[in-house]
């Protein structure tokens, strides 16, 4: 079997888990000072006052470490890991001292009906720290090339 | 009227635009070799032989960029964008010639049950490149702080 997953190999209930990622404080901030520069993502003082009670990542930031980690699961997906969009929620804040694992289930499966060689997976992901508490929850639908395209 | 705007401040019609940033290359391979190392996000040439045809942005990317166009949008929303979830689409890739721009519109208005200081808000925003190319949709609830908490 090759290394790679094609839609074919792509079953419901199938699970994958990541490496994982240690986050730090200054991670949080370079992210934050590029992309989302609010006080409670940049300033552990500024953030005690603050909806977060302290320092917390960006969601944003929790959602690039995901794929990070996503794109380094094995095995991989064929193709590489497109995804067309989904649904993202945050249960509760990502913080300094958090480590990012991330484990993921196959939902559903279906071919292209315009695309013979290709279908889409839709992937439930749930990126979690170390006591387990859930960070984030995305359910992302993936573009997945088929091994063999069939005649439509 | 404050600077700031409070759930009392917001109807559901209201649009937003925020300023503009410019994409290049050099960004998104930048943002793809810490968060999302796949070749049609890091090598022209590797992206050519891939779905995307070409050099594309994370998709992550675009979200990241679009919540730096969200912080910056004037007025802001008191309390800060705090966003508990949302979907998000990407309907065609980043290219590494886009100018962003995001427009934003209030779809709901709602005061929390339980918390009296605080309610949601549902917002879409549209990021556009500089021919009007929709390159994502994401629709996000936002947690607004109120300008008088009720009693409940």
């Amino acid at each position: 079997m090759s290394d790679l997953l094609y839609l074919e190999d792509l079953v419901v209930g199938q699970k994958f888990t990541s490496p994982m990622h240690a986050l730090d404080a200054a991670q949080i901030k370079a992210f934050a000072s590029q992309f989302d520069p609010q006080p409670f993502h940049t300033d552990e003082a500024a953030a005690k006052a603050t909806f977060f009670g302290g320092l917390a990542a960006s969601g944003w930031h929790t959602a690039a470490i995901t794929m990070k980690l996503l794109a380094s699961t094995k095995p991989g997906i064929a193709g590489g890991l497109i995804g067309a969009g989904g649904e993202i929620a945050w249960p509760q804040p990502t913080r300094p001292d958090d480590v990012l694992q991330v484990t993921s289930e196959i939902l559903e499966v279906k071919p292209s009906r315009s695309k013979p060689e290709r279908g889409m997976a839709v992937m439930r992901s749930e990126t979690k720290n170390q006591r387990g508490e859930v960070l984030q929850i995305l359910t992302s639908r993936l573009i997945v090339p088929k091994r063999r395209p069939e005649a439509i």
